[in-house]
């Protein structure tokens, strides 16, 4: 039976490709053995996987997790942009060393083995590898000049992922996620959290606070694909990638004017009503430094698909999510 | 008096920019107080500076080093490419762990002086941090995908590096050096070190081997421009960086049969036969990896400036170094 490990499997997006793994399974692998680990888990989360709870950063920990051998690794875990930008320390900790202890453990179990075990390790990446001046889309061979300590963080790490691959220790990749949208639940410290909330917030009868001016435009995929590049990822052959294992992943390119659009059309102007402007400098300064728009032409080739309109990804999180909320 | 740190200050770079310093100072500080330090240094090095002997991945060696409060900092030692490549861990550790430190260093330092401690930062990067497929000319927006450890090790430098800076901790940027070229002394184990043999080892009198086809392009500069280019980078303003703190910079594209034609132009068909070839799979493979061509526009613009010609490159090695050569 296939061992799989979702390091930071507590979090929103860990939780929704649990879910998935426990109904579908992996390509080729329709009952996996699911672990997730975590610093904490959602009360009303998935059942069904085992649950470890342990800090990833601690020494130790990483090796204890891959003594089990995963054959399929999903890390997740991450201190996200705000708290990175303020707690520089943490972030670089988590962000940084723990994927370097974690690469370095995979390396010793691989030497262990003899050299027979090289598992798949698919590593959610961010757009905040990338910083500005940007093109109008940007294209697969731009370059990576992040302007915040988690995007600079995101990308050492997919450059210590790829060299670990390159040398056979493992087998993997890394996937620069869109803007996840709409997130369920609460907001969280993500500069980019108020790109949810103004969808999320009014569709459950709240007030939202939109920081920025309604022309910024941003690059989104809902939760469910999310869910879905990380399962196409565990199956892709990574010989196809030829040597460049981070990949830029397909979404939707629009603006917060065009977000608002779409909610208005699927719930109406009282729901938009709630929506109150009240400008952030700091929320401001950090999304200018972010991507608008891509040409993700590798990921596409590659079969990776997102949603085509915004209309959609405010369809999705109703479908799944708006009826768990206890509002 | 400004004090001047060069970490590395015993290699061939390290050496000639010390020396150019003893000669001429740094733009706006005529008489530095000049430190090197490195593993060893050659017999017959620089005189009239300080010379301090460590291994800057031993614990609190940064530390001791930063404790000096240097006012500019030339962190110029590394583990070449293709040491990096048979010993993994020493290349991670030396390459990438040793910045770490050193930058945790100043970032203690910046903190204990209350903020006022900001020390200018010239890091040696290299053009190892690009992989293959290329385009016939590398801009300055093209993507870092390093197909080397050397590569990953330096790409990671840069990003670690314009982080601390863009947090004010450091003012630093990353020169990506184009392979230096005529290297004087002895082949070291870098798997460019060819460039520089077919050139030198006949000079004096030698033979060289040429383990790859006479059709490779490469992308070289002098070692006279790599102390020119580390001085103009310290006397820089980096707010024309703009956030991106790492350059491009200018060199020469030609082929190897380029370099020989160049060789035959200036010291004859006899000196030219000393070259005999013998293929290296190893060094043809990670050759194949390596840019071949730039256009450095960003860093052109910013003052920095490289030889046109082989002939001009032969020429400064045979001014500089062929004397120096006990044959």
């Amino acid at each position: 039976m296939s061992r799989v490990l979702i390091i930071g499997g507590g979090g929103m997006v860990g939780q929704k490709l649990a879910a998935r793994l426990l109904n579908e399974g992996l390509p080729g692998h329709s009952e996996p053995d699911i672990t997730l680990f975590d610093v904490a888990f959602p009360p009303n989360g998935v059942v069904g996987a085992t649950h470890k709870t342990g800090n990833l950063s601690r020494p130790g920990v990483a090796r204890d997790l891959v003594s089990e051998r995963p054959d399929f690794i999903f890390h997740l875990a991450a201190i996200v942009s705000g708290e990175a930008e303020t707690d520089f320390t943490k972030g670089w900790d988590i962000n940084m060393m723990s994927m370097w202890h974690l690469l370095e453990a995979f390396r010793n179990a691989h030497d262990t083995s003899g050299g027979s075990y090289v598992p798949k390790v698919v590593f959610t990446s961010s757009i905040a590898v990338f910083g500005g001046p940007f093109p109008d889309k940007i294209d697969d061979e731009f370059l990576s000049a992040p302007q915040t300590s988690y995007g600079a963080q995101k990308a050492i790490s997919e450059l210590m992922l790829s060299d670990f691959s390159r040398k056979g220790f493992v087998d993997g990749l890394s996937l620069r996620l869109p803007t996840i949208c709409v997130r369920p639940g609460k907001a969280n410290l993500a500069a980019s959290s108020f790109f949810s909330g103004i969808i999320r917030e009014p569709l459950n009868g709240k007030e939202a606070i939109l920081p920025v001016e309604s022309s910024v435009r941003h690059w989104h995929a809902s939760p469910r694909s999310a869910a879905g590049f990380l399962v196409h990822a565990a199956g892709l052959d990574t010989a196809r990638l030829e040597g460049r294992r981070a990949l830029n992943l397909p979404g939707l390119s629009c603006t917060v004017e065009e977000q608002i659009e779409a909610l208005r059309r699927i719930a109406g102007q009282g729901v938009v009503d709630r929506i109150k402007v009240k400008h952030d400098p700091d929320i401001i300064r950090i999304v200018q430094g972010w991507p608008r728009d891509f040409d993700p032409a590798r990921a596409v080739s590659l079969g990776f698909s997102a949603e085509s309109s915004f209309d959609d990804i405010i369809q999705t999180y109703i479908a799944e999510d708006l009826s768990n909320v206890s509002a």
